[in-house]
């Protein structure tokens, strides 16, 4: 009755579990893996504020495209971001669950875990390896030919090359082969880097497919968002385990110092408050704490047990900002109008987030069955399981359309942008996000505020082409009156009715 | 510009990424915590066909059940299973990626991470310890307190006792404190109690609930399914890593007992055609393939390259039983008409699967606006994403209820049960299935299969509701003609319709 007991690595783990993250069959994994590459591109560069470039290349490896199942494809993302040191590049790639070490901030990938979930699977599929050329701007570019020992998860280093710098060139190049099927993936391959451009217009994307076609995905603007900056936690945020992770590296003496120290915007007198309010010495040691007083400090954290923290502020969030945002959506799909809204920041269960509200008109906007709606977080596009998203709900639900005399029919875009440290997707899989009451409630007086200003817009537009009938009609009409009463009098000379069709033009003006 | 890297361990991952397994917020993983243990002791019963007796109580620890958030509740499950011998115990309840070794089999956890997941809730949120008390049914019973170092994890032993085990007893007890809201929690809870109840009818569970209540899921029957067994992996689920690691640890000296021994069914004629059909020796040694071999062998090892694979075979599953499922649909439905059909075996991507299906009328089953639908993979419920899952899909667009004659407002209940070495679950969540073809098909033939048996039931019933109906006209009616008739004639003796109304009666012996 023996059971056999053992452990596995992460990478195991992830090797047998890979739908988690998305490769769940070739299509799928070809498409979660360039999304993977081009985030990690950004993210290096962004964080420098370094404006992207960056150029991906998918091209066959054998294996017929047509052929039902999968095909071998060979695909490589070259970006001039940050670089990753030579030293860091073995692990960073071919080892799961290492990566920058970030502490609250907001980034697009899930620690250590992404990009290394697209070399696995190459590996995998094709038994080839993962070829990483990097240089961080220095006289070196260091190329590594690597593989994942996947029961160990560590990283085998093949071969390495240490090429002269001498353009001073900086950014990272990845390169691996993988089993996909660009056939049925290429439509939400292009939706994605489409998408990507709009809510990061300064970005530059290049993309040449297996069938030789490129596609690329200009740059708008030069101007940037300024990157996050790390920051403590919140105390609405914290657990038993974040805290006594700080109380183990603390060097604060007393408990006084350590609220202070450790926790995002916790200054002297909320720190005095709360201590009250827990029944804690403020000159107590951290590191003396016992039990009952640690739970019951996580305890008292919570927003209905204690109303005295600051809500978080959001400098270790990247929002486009209202300038930028616009220049994406004009890029992209080239509306008659938009209006663009940057709410204020707020804050679900200690984490803060900043909704972006956008809503265009026209232009090369499709008319369809229902308003179109384009949803973002992180700077990252959401593709898959809209009707389950929290965005969607406000759309159809929370929003009067009728008030705002617009109908479902009209060529209309919505688009909402949710910057967070924390984004609440409901699934592993990002692609859809829970409706969190602060969240909605951001979502729908945002739209409801740009809908008022596109309504605006509308109804002066309706009004003008009113006018516009009005005057051509009297326009063609009047002239032939003239004539006819002329005749009719038997005069000869038609009056001029021009003065009369000018004092008609209520907007004429207004039109130049 | 330094990035600092570092790695992270995957408790620290699975801290960090909590949602991933169901642990969200503190309604969704007091339910979460439930069921991975109760899945992990029906898990460690069944595999020795040892009738489940699975005892559950949650009891609150502070903290007032109607705040808004979370209450302190304490969690002990105890079950009559295999018990864990005492060398693996800190490892399998507090180390993350740790546990039973299996091949390829029906199990209804995740590797080495469910039921740790709930322990490391409860550490995070209360900063308490976890109790274990096991005994595989020898001379002692062990009980451990521990905790999870997450950053490292590693199992901490914070204290460790022996105890007499005087009566042989066998089993485990998990015991431990986590936050939860059981207010929010409680229906789903005890729906998934039931639901569990209903595909494990040979199970008894009991569950004490905070507010003092019992509740006894009872068992139906004594009888067991038959344990799954291992198998070797179908050569159309393998892929490269997974060859790679045969090769690394196989005795054999040749490709053809290579391929006829690390593979599901694949006998001495079709290993030698599908090496003539790769184009590799037989008496090669497999340690001597090069890349190219390699991948070549797992391109073509794909149904679409090579037909002369015999189907996998479902020794490796464990499905219910007709009999089993009908007894667990009566046992919690109290049914007036039950219908049951096991599919025979098929298979999606190498694995191997078995579509169980049954329809149930009356009784106690409440009507509704829609035909009621219960869903179930490797015996666990799934209780959540009802439409987003294939079998609602069917039920919905590929079942042609009309030709039935059955509407969506009767008192029907659909129960459809899946087994699987691998569940075709379309997120990690593990609450609602992908649409896979051959699962699809099996599904949809399975409930036209017993749909058409409950029609036939339903228009028999019909038929004798008429002739109930009919014969109650006549019984009424028809003394009253004979009175009448018998007055008018003058005559004084009524005539006996006795005789008259029997023959009317077809069938009445029938409903004896």
């Amino acid at each position: 009755m023996a059971e056999r007991f053992s452990e596995i690595s992460a990478a195991d783990f992830f090797y047998r579990n890979r739908d988690l993250a998305g490769f769940n069959n070739p299509t799928r994994a070809l498409y979660a893996a360039l999304r993977e590459l081009v985030e990690n591109s950004l993210d290096a560069c962004e964080l420098y504020k370094i404006p992207p470039k960056i150029y991906v290349r998918l091209s066959s490896e054998g294996g017929s495209d047509e052929a039902d199942g999968g095909a071998i494809y060979r695909l490589r993302v070259a970006d001039n971001g940050s670089g990753v040191p030579p030293e860091y590049v073995p692990s960073a790639f071919g080892q799961i669950l290492f990566g920058s070490k970030y502490r609250l901030r907001q980034v697009r990938g899930t620690f250590g875990l992404g990009g290394k979930m697209a070399i696995l699977y190459g590996q995998i599929t094709t038994h080839g390896s993962a070829r990483i050329i990097s240089s961080v701007g220095d006289g070196s570019i260091h190329e590594f030919e690597i593989r994942i020992d996947i029961q160990r998860n560590k990283p085998e280093v093949l071969k390495r090359k240490i090429h002269e710098n001498r353009d001073k060139w900086r950014g990272t190049i990845i390169d691996f082969s993988l089993e996909g099927d660009y056939t049925k993936a290429m439509s939400k391959i292009l939706e994605y880097l489409r998408q990507t451009g709009m809510v990061n217009p300064y970005a530059e994307i290049t993309l040449v497919d297996p069938r030789g076609r490129l596609y690329l995905f200009e740059s708008a603007t030069n101007k940037m968002p300024e990157p996050p900056s790390e920051t403590e936690p919140h105390p609405y945020g914290c657990d038993v385990e974040t805290i006594q992770r700080m109380i183990s590296s603390t060097q604060c003496t007393t408990m006084l110092s350590f609220m202070m120290e450790h926790f995002h915007r916790v200054g002297k007198k909320t720190a005095e408050s709360f201590l009250e309010h827990v029944g804690i010495e403020e000159d107590k040691s951290p590191k003396r704490l016992n039990s009952n007083d640690l739970v019951r400090i996580v305890q008292m954290m919570k927003p209905e047990n204690f109303k005295g923290f600051l809500p978080p502020d959001p400098s270790c969030l990247s929002p486009l900002g209202e300038e930028l945002l616009e220049t994406g959506i004009r890029k992209e799909l080239h509306p008659e109008f938009v209006v663009v809204e940057q709410r204020n920041p707020s804050a679900y269960s200690g984490y803060p987030f900043i909704v972006e509200v956008g809503i265009a008109y026209g232009g090369e906007i499709p008319a369809g069955s229902s308003l179109a709606l384009y949803r973002f977080a992180n700077k990252i596009p959401l593709l898959y399981d809209e009707a389950s998203d929290v965005s969607r709900k406000v759309m159809n639900t929370e929003i009067n359309w009728g008030y705002y005399k617009i109908s479902q029919d009209l060529p209309i875009a919505v688009i909402i942008h949710i910057c967070s440290t924390k984004v609440p997707y409901k699934t592993v899989g990002k692609e859809f996000i829970a409706d969190r009451p602060e969240i909605e409630r951001e979502i729908k007086n945002g739209i409801n505020s740009v809908a008022r200003q596109l309504s605006h817009h509308l109804s002066k537009k309706i009004s003008i082409e009113h006018e516009k009938e009005r005057i051509s009609i009297f326009s063609k009409y009047l002239p032939k009156i003239a004539k006819f009463s002329t005749d009719l009098a038997g005069e000869k000379k038609v009056p001029n009715v021009e003065p009369l069709l000018r004092s008609l033009g209520r907007y004429e003006s207004s039109e130049e």
